[in-house]
Order: structure tokens, then C-alpha cells, then sequence
């Protein structure tokens, strides 16, 4: 295969220099005050008339001289002369003389010849005369013309990012149209033979995925401030990928690719950005993310993401988001990036610049109260590697954010203090972390709590997480080996067996039918419970017939064929690849399959001892309770 | 007038669940993938299928069967039969025998018979052989089906907020269509004869001005996430505005307006909601917005707030957009409040709850760079309450937010520790605070610092501000008389003088024609520096000539007609409304006026001793530098 090397492999500084020489500023939009929430102004805004515009009541009662108040109190009111009344929106039609008043409201303009106000409360009327029993100076209970916002003050300077209060600034200066930046316009490529666009249909068979960076990256775009543009998908086809790249760049003041698996993509791109534009850089010293590529296509910048979701994000979060929010004018929320400690130590040796996607997860007891201090150490959440290599798309449900380590850094200590970049400001750690068994009762009880975060991965790899002490609660399915230091909140049962066709036409009766029988069997992987229990059913089942353990699974069709995900076995079975799945009653129940019972076995909610005051977690205690799960 | 009393003030924890008893819930809305970012999922979403799909290879390299490689290294490498090839979205068209490979591409479909791939760097070819050299196990550098995400698991929670990086799961998942809550839609009705929506003329004699509250409450409703909906202004007219009322009822969950200032409004929305629906509330010991209504109209929720803006503002914030965020099902964002410092002892004696508009300033050298801790105590910005008068609009420029005041507090002592609730979570503090003069040169060069605010009140009240330690800087014009501790960080000369029309048809020449001659002039107020530098002259004045400064200013038609912004008199010699007016020969100039000059008058930036190292403190003494100011 002929593939391009990266030799030059530049720095991150330079690389983020790259891209902010790239110009992704577009022009300035007029846009309604209504669409004006969220967009920056582009220039300053100077007042084009007073605030109020006249002279302005600020309660009930009555206009008035303030001299002819001169005197006055409860016992020895001044009597004066009512003469007319005048409203809010409307103009006064009288002219004061001495010794006269005037009925106003609120709001409304001050007569000519009057200077002050009195409050209805502080007044009698008597015919068609009023006793003010109070004395007022000049200026009292009037808001000047002008006393808000002067004609010709600088109102708003350039830059400003337009919040619901600068709308009612505007609003008050009548300003129905405000001039903002035009949001950078982003143009994403997706390319490669094995995309498909979520909606249709996937041949898996072909080895066909669906496209996950095309829809996340849009959505980071929209985050920073920048308008997504989607192309079409271009599949490996070089002219096509061509016209494709070619026409997002006429478009747009940015264009994204995600990198392709294959090495034609990659030619065909370096090609075209060749010929019609420059390439700054190509490679940068950043793990993942060396082959990112950084140049110019026509009139437009480019940038080359990483083709694994997770890296593309990290990529993306830490060297174009900050040049599209700049191009927008925005600057980056200050939810963005939250502090936390590190979980464990972590060793590196990279020698470059690593980004470490991490999950985050709240180790106090609570958040933090309404009127506490921020700096109480339990409000630091705590943070950790997700680790499942960078091709996982599971990561993207347990990362939060990224940390970049500096090449310099050998070990990052547990405990220690690190910056997380969150991959969206609406990011938040969840209330509560759990692992363990995929099981249909545990689905529904997450249901009823508030933005948990759990992750399936089966009971061994959840006892092995548990003990390491990030995940607050741990589900274990059947029997545990080594004694756990846990808190157990709850649990209950559930039925297991043998899943099979509707109406069971091979008649399936027990465990030993996989063994004495031609039946394609379907497992489990050893890190679910289900198959722990399978296990030990099987060696009781040796001890009977007086064989051992091994020449019974040898014996089954399929032993070996195990699957991750609890529901799996069943589909195979659905399919017609398999006889038999090993699973649960109720999953056999939702797919409308038949079920060989084989036994019980337990489910258990293990807390992590010093978690069990934290908010979530009781939420889950209290949701077991409710069912009588406790 | 007759006006409904609020006999039954309920407490703000009645209003609160009064409002949270009117269920704004909408219904489902099925988005598609490109716009579900923001938007809350309505159900589980399990996974319907395996991510990957297939078996799939990590690297580019040779796929085999991990038992033909057993004992292969560098020196004694495995030879096997190369027998094909595959790439990322093809079906594989070979099944594998002992002793063969196949070449594969990163993400291409492990073909049947494989059990483990071998990256290319590891290998050699000879003729259609490759030469293994290392030896791997089965599953090495191969990515099963469903390792990602598995068929059945629960992949997203109801109530997930969806995020980039949902999208991304939802886009492996093959989702296009997601189900999410509908927003609520909240009707803002604007009622009042004197309001006038921005973009139409205002015809200030009448009393009209612009209509903020419905702008600004709709750009609240949309942060809250919840849809606006504005109508049509009703004015005051009885049926037409019920009209309004009853639409807006029909067509969204809830319904807000703001307190009409004219007695006939609230007559209208009493019956209204009476005749109607049900009136659940009417006033809240709350101050302000003690006036609240809050009931049912037909279907509709409603709630009425206060009629100024800072005051709707903060009913809003405080009552209103947990429960439209509730229905929404969006959790309030951690950057919606901050947590600060008084500035100074504020008291009270209201016994009711009191929501106080304050402003933030950053008292710290800077603020927190990357790596630091955030309970550094200069990150915590400073507190202080924007005591304009509720009536205020300028309020709206000046507060960041709101705190509220436990009826039970006596006072907030200074330095105690307060919660501030952002009128929105994009509010950030200022990264200056300056207050003072208003001056074109100050304006052009606060366009050039990032995110400043500068209040223009006059040098006077300036002075006063700057004494008290909350803003960071003043610019003050003309003379001072006190003493002051303060940075003198730069400043300039401005020349003063007097407005006339274009060709000075008057032929105006001196200070003494104001005094001599029947001409009608406008002061400035004496908050303003240009003031006191004119009464210094009126004085050097009756000194030269033996008079007292009374007589002379008495002589001078107009000299207590005082204007609060710098613009406002030469505008009243624009409109003819006056002859001359007292102002700066750029102000002139920019207006097309003529001017006849008195002097120059310094204007200096003082700064706050203890923040010359601020960050924004530094920003504006650079630019200054850089204007050769300094």
C-alpha cells in the first residue's frame, strides 16, 4: 500500500498556529432582535435616543410645582387646584399654572410646568380638589429624560455576546436589527466505501458502519458557535471526492474531514489540497490524532480529524473548536472545563503531546449546597481514563472530556489535579456511575433515576472496576469468588436458561440436550454472570455423570461462540445461526421466543462503602426500596 | 382609581408551588439526528443492533488464524500463503485454510476462518507469501462484533440532554429520528397603550416607549428552553386584548405578561382569568414583584410579572424558568450561578423575600489560569446591588444577576459569601469596570478590550463609585476636588466649548454672550465634568467682572435645564429647542454642528490601586500606551 509518511511531525503550538492563521472569520449578519440571543455584535452601539424619552411619572398620583408642596404635612395639607389627568401613552393636554395639580399614572409624561410627583397615598381629594400631605423638592418621584440611557452614550461596544439582558438594552433603544458576525460556516466531508448515513440500511456483511463523526462534529460546530453544513457522502470514489471537497470549500470558511480507512481517501485529499491549496502541516506530535493534516483548499481552511469517534472529538475539542469559537466571537463557557482529581496514577512515556478522554465522577457526598463555598474538596469530581481503545464508540458514552498531557509529563499521581476539557459545556458528571450486568430489571430501574450513567460491561469486568474504586455501584449477576468490601444495596432474582425457537422444535428439555445432542449452541462471553452460572452448572453436571468439565464443553456446538450482550444468543436464534442461546426468561419473552428454564440467580447492588450518602446512590436505594428490591 | 388590593400575600414558596402545580409539559416531538442537539430524549433508547456489526480488523496488516503463527519471531518468522485481499466496505469473498492470509485494511471485515490479524509492520513479502514475525493469539488487534456497543444494551436513559457526544452514540447506532420533549411554548403577551415594539417610531410626547419586556423575556424563555411565542401588542383596549389573552391560552402551555402599568389592564387579565380559568395566586411577599399573578386561563398556565424590566427579569429568573426548565426537562446549566462576595454591608428591614439585582467585578490580580485550583480566593468575583430604581432600564446593562435576600436577613454583612443566579448562564463578569465621564475618545478606545463595562455617570457620582472600591477604574473630567488614592494609569485633553447650528447664525463668540444676550442654552447636569469645568469658568467670570457667580448664572436662560448625557444638548440645539448647549468640539463635529471653544479640559483613568494587575486593568493601560496616552 502506498501511503503517505508523516515525517515532519510538527508541535501542538504549532500546529494550533496553523489553524489560527487560517481565516475562518465570514462577514457581519443583520440579524432580527428576536434571532439575536446567542450572537455577537460586531460593532459598537451608541444610544440613538434618550431613555425614557420624556420626562417620566414613576408612581401614581399627582404632578405637580414642588414649591406650591412647600409646607405641607399630614395636619396642614396643601390644597391644590385638579385640572386634568393624564395616562401612560398619552400626551398631556394641560400646562400647569401655580397652585394646580394633575391626576398621572405611572409611566406616564409629565405636563408642562410641573417639576415633581406625589403618590396617591400621601393624598385626599376633596371635590374637585387635591390635599397633598406631604412636601416633595424639585425632581421627586420623576425619572428625567435621559436618566437611563442618554442619546449618543455608548450602549454596547463590539464583541459583546447578546444575552437576554442586552435584548431588553436593545429593545429599550428600539433596535430591531442587530448587526452580529456571521457564524463561521463549517463544511463536513465524510468519505470512505464503508459509511452510511444513520437511517439507511447497513450490510455488515460488507463491513459497512455507520457514520459517527459526520453528525458529531456538526453538533461540536453548532456548540462553538460555527454553522454545520453537511455533504453528501462521498464514498472512495476520487472524482467524486473530489467535487465533494471542492464544492464545501467554495461554500464554506472551514472544511472538515474525518479521516478514512482508506489509503485512497487520504491520496485523493492531499492531492486536491495540493493542487488547489497549500498544506501547512501534515502530522503533529499528539496522541491520537499524528496524521491530522492543516491547510488551505481554495478560499477556504482545512483541517483532517482522526477517523475514530473518540479521537476525532478529542482532535476537534482542543484544536478546532477554539478557532471557530474565536472566528464566532464567543468565548468559551466557563462550563466548558472543570477541575477534578485524578482517580489513579497514570504512567506515560509518549514524548508527545497525549489527550486522554476521561469520565468524570462525583466522589462527595453531595454537590454543593446553595450557599456554600465552591472550594469544599468534595465538590472536585473525580476523573478518569476511559480506556477502551481509541476505536470504541462505547468510550463516547463514557468520556466527558478530554485532559491533555504534556509531553514532559511522565505520570499524572492519583490525586492529583487536572484540567478536563469537557466535550460540550452541557456536559455534567452523572449523578450516579454504575457497572456491571446488562439485565432488563436493572434497565428499568435507571429509567427512574436523574441522568445516571451506566455501563454494561458484564459482572467480572465490574467487580475488577469496582475494587479499583471509580463506579459508586456495581451490579454483580450470580456467584461472586472473592470476598468485596461493599455496601449491598439490594437485589433480586432472575430466571435463566435456554432460549430457543417459537413452539421449542427441537423439544429442548435441559442442559445436557447441548451436550448429548447436534445442537448449534450460542454463549456468552466469561465476563457476564450468565455464564458464570452456565459454568457452574455444567461442572455439577460433570461431577453427576463422572466426567470432567472440559469433555462436556467440548461436547457442545458452540461453547466457544460467546457474545457480549445479554439479548445476542437470542438474536442468533431469531436469525436461524443458532438452536439454542443461553439467556434470560424475560429476554425470550420480549423477543417472543420460547424458554427452557435452568435456575435462579441472584442480582446484587453493591455500593462502594464511602458513596452510600452521595445523592445518587440513595436515589437508587430509595428506587430499590420502592420495589421492595432492598 | 379603582385597583384590585393584594390583601393575600402568599410566601415565594406558595408562589413556587403554585407554579410548579401548572403542569407546561408539552408532548413528543420526533427531531431528526441534525437537529437533536439541546433537546432532552423522551424514552430509553436500547441498542437494535452490534456496533461493529462484524468482526472487525484494528490496523492494516494480514488477516490469519492465530495457531499459524505459534513460535513466529523476528529470526524465524511463519510464511503463509497470501490468498486475497479485503478493504473497509467490501464483503470478504475468501474463507481462510490452515497456512493461508489474507491482506486487510483498517476496519474490513475479518473473513471467515480468521481468528486474529498481524500488522503489516510485523511482516515481510516474499512473492505471495508474507513472512509473519511475531506471533499473536486469537483476538489479537481484532475488534468483535458488538464489543462497542451491544444488541439489546441500553445505550441512552429518558431524560438523557443530548450533547455531541450522544450524537455520536446515536449516529453508530443508525438513529435518525429521535424522540425528545417537546419545548414548552410560552406566549408573551405585551398589554399597554404606551408600549411600542422596536423598529416602529416612538412618539415620546405621547409618553410611548419600546416595549422591553417581551423581548427580553422571550430571549430567557428560549435560554430556558422553552419557544417564544410573541403576540401582537393588545394596547389597553378591553377586547382585544381578551382576544389576545385567550389565543395565546390556546395555542401555547403557558402564558406570561408583564404587569401592565394601566389600571384597565390588570382589571382585563383579572376577569379574564376568572371568568375563565382560575386565579391561583395574586401577590407574593416578594419585593419586588409583589403584584404576581399566577393561575390557569382555559388549558393554559399564566403568570403575570412585574412590569419593569430588572423586576420581570428577576421574577423570571427566580420563579419562572425552573419550572419552564422542569417542563423542558432540562437541568439548570452549572454556569447559571456563581457564587461571589459582598462588596459592602448591604441592610434590610423588609421581612418579606427580597430579589436584589447585582452586579459582578473581578477583584483578583486575574483570573484562574489552567492548571490552578479553583478555591483560589481571587476567583470569587465581588457582589454588589445595581440600586437604580427598579424603573431602570440601565439596570439591565449594569446587573448580572440576581440574589435573593431571605426575608429573615437583617443585612449582608461585606465579604459574606452570596449566590448570585445569572440572568443567564452566557453572563460572565466584566473583564473591566470602569465608570465616569462619558467621552468619544474613552468609547473608541473601550471598543478595543475584550468584554469591558463602562458605566457613564458623570465624573461626580464617578468619584463617589471609585471611593467605595467596587469599580476598577474612573475617568473623570475637569477638576477634582478631593483627594484620592488611586493609579493614575493615562488620560488626554478634550476641547470644550458651545453647540451652535451650522454658519453660528447667532454669531455666539464667548462665555459672557450666554449671559449678556437672549439666547436659549442647555446645561448638562452637574454629575458631569463638563459642568463643573463651566461653573469654574462662570466663576473666574464674575470674579473678572466683580459679580457674584448667582448673578451670572441667573442671567443665562436655560443654565438649570440639565441634560445626563453628553450628546443631549447639542441635539436640543438640533431639534431647535434651544441656541446653544454645552458640549465637545468632537461632538460638534460628529453632529454636523458649529463650535466655539472655551478651553480644554484634562480627562484622566484612574485606577483602583489594589487591581493594577488585573487582567483588563492591564488591557486598557496597554491600549493607552499604545495611544501614546499613557
Amino acid at each position: 500500500m502506498d501511503r503517505k509518511e508523516f515525517r515532519d511531525l510538527v508541535s501542538p503550538e504549532r500546529a494550533r498556529e496553523a489553524i489560527a492563521s487560517l481565516s475562518l472569520e465570514g462577514g457581519i449578519d443583520r440579524v432580527p432582535l428576536e434571532e439575536a440571543r446567542g450572537r455577537v455584535l460586531v460593532a459598537r452601539l451608541d444610544a440613538e435616543l434618550d431613555v425614557p424619552g420624556f420626562d417620566r411619572a414613576s408612581l401614581d398620583g399627582y404632578a405637580l410645582r414642588a414649591r406650591d408642596t412647600f409646607g405641607a404635612d399630614e395636619a396642614d395639607p396643601a390644597r391644590l387646584a385638579v385640572v386634568g389627568e393624564v395616562h401612560a401613552g398619552e400626551e398631556p393636554d394641560v400646562e400647569l399654572e401655580r397652585g394646580e395639580a394633575v391626576e398621572i399614572s405611572t409611566g406616564a409624561v409629565m405636563p408642562d410646568g410641573t417639576d415633581a410627583m406625589v403618590p396617591v397615598e400621601r393624598t385626599d381629594t376633596d371635590g374637585d380638589d387635591v390635599l397633598v400631605r406631604t412636601s416633595v423638592a424639585p425632581g421627586d418621584n420623576v425619572m428625567f429624560a435621559g436618566a437611563d440611557v442618554a442619546a449618543g452614550e455608548r450602549a454596547l461596544g463590539p464583541g459583546t455576546q447578546i444575552t437576554p439582558r442586552e435584548i431588553g438594552l436593545l429593545s429599550a433603544l428600539g433596535v430591531e436589527e442587530v448587526p452580529v458576525r456571521s457564524r463561521p460556516r463549517v463544511g463536513i466531508v465524510s468519505t470512505g466505501d464503508e459509511l452510511v448515513r444513520p437511517g439507511e440500511d447497513l450490510a455488515s456483511e460488507r463491513g459497512e458502519i455507520y457514520d459517527v463523526n459526520s453528525y458529531t462534529i456538526a453538533a461540536g460546530v453548532e456548540d462553538a458557535g460555527g454553522e454545520a453544513v453537511l455533504y453528501p457522502h462521498a464514498g472512495d470514489d476520487r472524482e467524486e471526492m473530489e467535487r465533494v471537497l471542492r464544492a464545501a470549500a467554495d461554500e464554506c470558511d472551514l472544511v472538515l474531514s474525518s479521516g478514512s480507512t482508506s489509503a485512497s481517501a487520504v491520496d485523493v485529499i492531499y492531492r486536491v489540497i495540493e493542487e488547489r491549496g497549500e498544506l501547512l502541516l501534515h502530522g503533529v506530535r499528539v496522541k491520537p490524532g499524528k496524521p491530522m493534516l492543516v491547510g488551505r483548499l481554495d478560499e477556504s481552511a482545512y483541517v483532517g480529524l482522526p477517523g475514530y469517534p473518540v479521537s476525532a472529538m478529542m482532535v476537534f475539542r482542543t484544536f478546532v473548536a477554539p478557532a471557530i469559537r474565536e472566528a464566532a466571537g464567543r468565548s468559551e463557557p466557563e462550563s466548558a472545563t472543570v477541575t477534578g482529581r485524578m482517580a489513579r496514577q497514570e504512567r506515560y512515556d509518549e514524548g508527545r503531546l497525549r489527550l486522554m478522554p476521561v469520565g468524570l465522577v462525583e466522589s462527595g457526598p453531595s454537590s454543593t449546597g446553595a450557599n456554600e463555598p465552591v472550594e469544599s474538596a468534595g465538590a472536585e469530581p473525580l476523573v478518569y481514563p476511559v480506556d477502551k481503545g481509541s476505536g470504541a464508540t462505547t468510550s463516547l458514552a463514557e468520556a466527558d472530556g478530554v485532559v491533555a498531557v504534556d509531553p514532559e509529563t511522565d505520570y499524572l499521581d492519583e490525586g492529583e489535579s487536572v484540567t478536563v476539557q469537557l466535550f460540550s459545556p452541557d456536559v455534567r458528571p452523572p449523578t450516579l456511575f454504575g457497572v456491571g450486568e446488562d439485565d432488563p430489571t436493572l434497565n428499568r430501574l435507571l429509567d427512574r433515576l436523574e441522568h445516571p450513567r451506566y455501563l454494561s460491561v458484564g459482572s467480572r469486568p465490574a467487580l475488577r472496576r469496582f475494587r479499583d474504586g471509580v463506579p459508586d455501584v456495581a451490579a454483580v449477576a450470580g456467584p461472586i469468588d472473592r470476598e468485596i468490601d461493599a455496601a449491598e444495596l439490594g437485589g433480586w432474582e432472575r430466571e435463566w436458561g435456554l432460549i430457543v425457537r417459537p413452539g421449542n422444535p427441537d423439544k429442548v428439555e435441559e442442559l445436557a440436550d447441548l451436550i448429548d445432542r447436534d445442537l448449534r449452541f450460542v454463549n456468552r462471553t466469561t465476563d457476564s454472570g450468565l455464564r458464570t452460572t452456565l459454568e457452574r452448572s455444567l461442572a455439577e453436571l460433570a461431577d453427576e455423570r463422572g466426567e470432567s468439565r472440559t469433555d462436556l464443553t467440548d461436547a457442545i456446538d458452540g461453547f466457544d461462540l460467546d457474545l457480549r450482550a445479554h439479548e445476542s444468543p437470542a438474536r442468533r436464534v431469531i436469525s436461524g445461526d443458532a438452536d439454542v442461546g443461553i439467556g434470560l426468561a424475560e429476554t425470550a419473552d420480549r423477543l417472543e421466543l420460547e424458554f427452557v428454564p435452568l435456575g435462579d440467580q441472584p442480582v446484587r447492588i453493591l455500593a462502594n462503602p464511602d458513596r452510600t450518602e452521595k445523592a445518587g446512590v440513595r436515589e437508587l436505594s430509595s428506587v430499590l426500596e420502592g420495589e421492595g428490591l432492598d
